[in-house]
């Protein structure tokens, strides 16, 4: 130990951050506080008004547009861009990167970032998905604090040929970040996303679009009058669009599943509506009950 | 002036609130904490549990569940049962009342309520229907609280012979209940209330369905890892299962051509994401985005 300090060893010398947004500047404002992560942050941004803002937020100790330049010396490099963005951003860092560094993503889906970077991966560089159940609708290197993802989820995806070792590093990184973990197969986390967070965000962009198309003066009294359910909708719905559109088109088959299943079951409700059948009502209300009830008990709520 | 305190007298000498749910209990406590509303006030309740409740919360002078007795005196009756107990309970309490009391409800529905109240009406009692846009996903009357109604909208829509005064009590009332007031027709009302409060609901409660529909490996993971998006929505969802299927089934027309509006554009963005079509996805994610930056322009979220 050359380390003259009472500070433990960092998980990584290293770290580089490409797309300091919600996500990835929460990372960098957790690494900077606790300094377990790393020694040293880069973050990477193409667009000159986020660098200008990370480096102001003072929580990378460099900050620069040039990928394959700040990944030289990276033990871990952390893909936070749109997940449309996953493939191209791959190839131009991982070339760059050095034998046995780290590759990892946060892309809300798996199966088609994964495939998206497949093309571009070294045998000496192990690539760990993995995606941090957490956000707000707030984006932008603005958007990030420490504790976002404190008792949240991180799911990993790790793929057939992952070395243990690595799958363990970022394990421990996400843990640091003050999430758990759990690791399942790419197929099987686009599934649950779908259900648990991608149909619900189509379903509320999809009611302010019907809202935003209704006649002027009740359009006008729909923002006058927004009750808490349709309020809570607006939340979800003010996220980042360029996010969203790719993380509906990459996660297509799923998604078009799901909402499938929710569609029919919509019809099922209007048609009980029309035709005064309260049993069925009350049933799916129930249904919709006791889910809240078992989330209460599992303290998601 | 008889009265010898330094305190205003107050709107009405007697208050009867027939079912002190989240609603009829949330008027209670303020009339209670503020002494403005009414000099005495009484509970009225079918349910021995809830009158039990009501008596423990020390928030009515007189808690029965004889509402012909109860209303006898009143100066005001609020009835605040589910929209689909209306009509029942007003067939009891009308004929008990004295000439001069004012009749008022807190339905969110209005069309239908007027419709099941109005053959039991008499021209020397008037009617003055009114719907307070609050609430949370809690039910019963150990939900209510005396700030709930505060800068909520309360929205009356007063029938073609109602005198002003009886219309001007019932903003009083609710003005000093904290709510801004605002009149409209009992049509348009329900037009408005579709899109802002029944829609979401009805989607909220189907998701939840749907969720609950999946195999059980994948519901179980639902549950486990709800993401902010569906845990919102169980939210929503927790609502009183009674209250909503009555309002679905009195409002039937103005929600199920929100409904069918809505269908039609998730439909649209379904096939936008087969096809990939990028630009319709942005552009229904930005509709959403306005509406969003509107309300918070109005200050409703």
């Amino acid at each position: 130990m050359t380390d003259s300090s009472d500070a433990p060893t960092p998980l990584f010398d290293t770290l580089v951050v490409i797309g300091p947004g919600l996500i990835g500047a929460s990372v960098l404002h957790r690494a900077r506080r606790d300094r377990t992560i790393a020694r040293r942050l880069i973050a990477v941004d193409i667009n000159p008004a986020f660098r200008e803002r990370v480096r102001e937020l003072g929580i990378a100790d460099e900050v620069t547009g040039d990928a394959a330049a700040a990944v030289a010396d990276a033990d871990c490099v952390m893909l936070c861009v749109p997940v449309g963005a996953m493939g191209e951003v791959a190839a131009t860092v991982i070339p760059a990167m050095k034998p046995g560094a780290i590759l990892t993503d946060t892309g809300s889906t798996k199966v088609a970032v994964i495939e998206a970077i497949r093309p571009f991966l070294r045998p000496d560089v192990p690539y760990v998905p993995a995606h941090p159940m957490a956000g707000t609708e707030y984006s932008g290197p603005d958007a990030g604090f420490a504790t976002l993802f404190d008792n949240r989820w991180c799911l990993l995806t790790p793929l057939p040929d992952n070395a243990p070792d690595s799958v363990e590093a970022i394990t421990t990184l996400w843990q640091l970040c003050g999430a758990r973990t759990r690791d399942m197969t790419p197929e099987h986390h686009d599934r649950v996303c779908a259900i648990v967070s991608h149909l619900p965000h189509l379903l509320a962009f999809t009611i302010c679009g019907t809202a935003d198309d209704l006649a002027d003066e009740t359009r006008s009294e729909v923002l006058e009058f927004a009750a808490s359910g349709f309020r809570d909708f607006t939340r979800i719905a003010a996220s980042d669009p360029i996010m969203w559109r790719d993380i509906f088109l990459s996660n297509r088959e799923a998604i078009l599943e799901m909402l499938s299943r929710f569609l029919e079951d919509a019809q099922a409700m209007a048609r009980a509506i029309r035709w005064g059948d309260s049993d069925y009502i009350v049933d799916r209300i129930e249904r919709g009950r006791s889910i809240r009830r078992s989330l209460l008990e599992n303290r998601q709520a």
